[in-house]
């Protein structure tokens, strides 16, 4: 049955990118006429150039929004199970960390094959895209915007526009002069670039069911498997400074820093020095802002709040926007005015809390789980949460493998470290009864 | 005599308002061409609208960049000296706090006549102003830019691009989406309306020398006399909650307002109704940015770091931002690559630190005032600092009356600060030698 009121209502998506393609196929699921325009060309059209984004891990709450919208299923072929940390010392030594109990992994998966199998279910479902069409700006007020193609300007006046265009939203771009608009945009000291390991006789150079870690306190370089048998390494490092990009200029500085840091890794590369090169340098934002809508012009996914990708939440954070965006919507039976308001005010918090959680993993991926304190934390982490179930999950469980808001995973995490590193301080670590009671107290 | 290679060295600044003015003059006494280019009309050539700008403070910080342009000797006859605050409770009872030592004061003066004075001085000495011309956008890469003008654009290039274009400057919106640009745009919750007090009986309707401050806790009135013999007003109130603006939507509420609140104010002004729905409500922004530079175009003043006004610095941190820049130059021959990029560098913490200071006089104004344990403080705050003079200054003469860094200002008065409380609280304030030791310890 055809909800006439909803097909005549129509809905304008910026951005044919991973939350942009969700959303269009979960509000063609409740009924609405959706139209996606996206600047970039049709990508089933054109190849993705090599080292131009890091690889994604899709966890539980970006599955779940999949689910929602009945796209999940065609999409497992393509995912690699990952079971947790595999640590590489500068001896090639490699230390195992679990992501969580038996049978919790995170799925490696590539960007462009999860963008593709999205386009091609949302338009079979009857949303329109448009490729090539830029965004050149929005009025808020008339909720109408401009996009060109080929030099041709064309003017579109929907019910409703998102922005799902990305860390350098178009529709942020209109919003950012507005009275009372807070903004921020915030780069990290680190930049980073992708190396690509190829396969070693017909099969992975490394054991694919991992994401690998080359732990070095102020840098790192971690490599996820693929589904064609290559890894994608990707070296994070500071811009400036003594080990940074400044001083990797030459051949030598460079082949001397990945011999002397990452000697198991580097032997894998046969051409690595040509890769380094060839590849950009990036850097990494952070964005926040408020309120997320402006009449009925929203901000969803990145636009909204782009985050580090340390976590490996900022897809899945976007998916789970999405999913609990279409919940509300059902709720509140699509009054536009009070769904985007309630929407930006109740979810802002969750976006405020996994920003920093990303932030705060960097040190963590990068210095801490070469740690043995920390490491002997971890393990007690995992104990209680054997023993005491959903009274005492670990942050990371909370955060990758459950649909608790993420600001209460961050402030009952908080809560958890403290107690655990107080217990640690007090050599009472192995008395499990004894934390559980320190963090009641 | 002229230095013909600093004549032939063109400056263009983006702004003819306070900061933009005055660094033009500072500039042009170095003996470089300066341009300015303004987008709105001449203010010799018309009259400031009412209502739209808050009052300014002039302090020690900007006098001294004034001195160091020879501009100040002037403006002396425009100043209103502001002996300290004077508190107004609700039964119109009055509370005096000093703002420093003997003869320390703070000038209220006139936003337009310090402008118009600055606009004279600058274009006597040789800079050239060219008023209704707006900056339409910056080629950073190219110290380019265009400005428009009745419909006509006109593209410039010259040697250094200052944007001294205030808290919405055209400089940095093309700054925006460089790389590596952090940037922050954040309102506080509380909005501002000026009110005219006029004259009573020829005089002023309350003492003139004081800065009136009605404290009333999540809100306040402040007054500032002005040399007409009026005093403009202004009422900082939240935009949302049960006393806010959104409840004072009719005749009754509003006068009900005033009247419960500001009695002894409210009968001063005769047609406050009529001002009330004539003049805006604003809001009030902090921005922060970095780095203040790109290539040879340059952020100054509110342009890099725009303040709520409750510190009365705004002004004087802009105008101390050109005399440091301009014996910054000097110091390094105004090598301006090296010179924008030094500047950025070290003066960036003393914007961070006189903003958070900023948000921070605001609960003290409209809060803490009130309260007797905060005006004890203040009094021993003021004993320690006769008793013990550099080793121990309070922090408002810090930031107002000395040349203090402003991040060591704030450093310092937070540690004096906590050693109060500390003191405080262990009910041995009258003995001044033991907060020095707490201090110490």
């Amino acid at each position: 049955m055809i909800n006439l009121d909803r097909e005549n209502q129509h809905i304008a998506i910026l951005g044919a990118g991973l939350a942009g393609s969700l959303l269009a196929l979960l509000l063609r699921n409740e009924g609405f006429k959706v139209s996606v325009y996206e600047k970039r060309i049709d990508p089933r059209e054109t190849k993705i150039p090599e080292g131009k984004s890091i690889n994604l891990a899709l966890s539980h709450r970006g599955i779940r929004a999949l689910e929602h919208a009945n796209a999940f299923t065609p999409l497992k072929d393509h995912l690699i199970p990952m079971n947790g940390r595999m640590m590489h010392d500068h001896d090639g030594k490699l230390t195992f960390l679990s992501y969580g109990t038996e049978g919790q992994f995170i799925n490696s998966v590539s960007r462009n094959e999860l963008n593709l199998n999205l386009i091609n279910q949302a338009e079979k479902s009857g949303v329109s895209f448009h490729f090539g069409y830029k965004c050149e700006r929005v009025n808020l007020e008339k909720t109408e915007f401009v996009v060109s193609n080929n030099g041709k300007y064309y003017t579109h006046n929907t019910d409703v526009v998102f922005g799902a265009d990305g860390a350098f939203s178009a529709l942020r771009k209109s919003m950012l002069p507005q009275d009372r608009f807070d903004y921020q945009q915030m780069y990290i000291g680190h930049g980073y670039k992708e190396l690509a390991m190829p396969p070693r006789n017909g099969d992975f150079a490394m054991e694919p069911n991992y994401l690998h870690i080359w732990p070095r306190g102020n840098f790192m370089l971690i490599a996820l498997p693929n589904p064609d048998k290559t890894f994608t390494c990707t070296l994070f490092l500071g811009f400036e400074g003594e080990e940074s990009w400044e001083n990797l200029t030459d051949d030598k500085s460079v082949l001397d820093f990945f011999h002397g840091n990452f000697p198991d890794m580097t032997s894998k590369i046969p051409d690595l020095l040509e890769q380094f090169h060839r590849n950009p340098t990036s850097s990494l934002i952070t964005v926040r802002c408020q309120p997320w809508h402006h009449k009925r012009c929203m901000l969803i996914g990145d636009a909204a709040h782009a985050i580090v990708p340390f976590y490996g939440q900022g897809m899945n954070a976007a998916f789970e926007d999405c999913r609990l965006f279409v919940e509300m919507g059902k709720e509140m039976n699509f009054d536009w005015d009070r769904l985007l308001q309630t929407f930006s005010g109740t979810r802002k918090k969750d976006a405020d809390a996994i920003a920093d959680l990303a932030l705060r993993n960097f040190i963590e991926m990068r210095d801490q789980v070469a740690d043995s304190s920390f490491l002997e934390r971890k393990t007690v982490d995992a104990r209680l949460h054997e023993k005491f179930a959903n009274d005492w999950i670990p942050m990371y469980s909370m955060v990758t493998f459950s649909d608790i808001p993420y600001h209460l995973a961050l402030k009952k995490g908080l809560e958890q470290e403290k107690a655990l590193i107080d217990a640690q301080q007090n050599n009472y670590l192995s008395n499990l009864e004894k934390i559980k009671r320190s963090l009641a107290g």
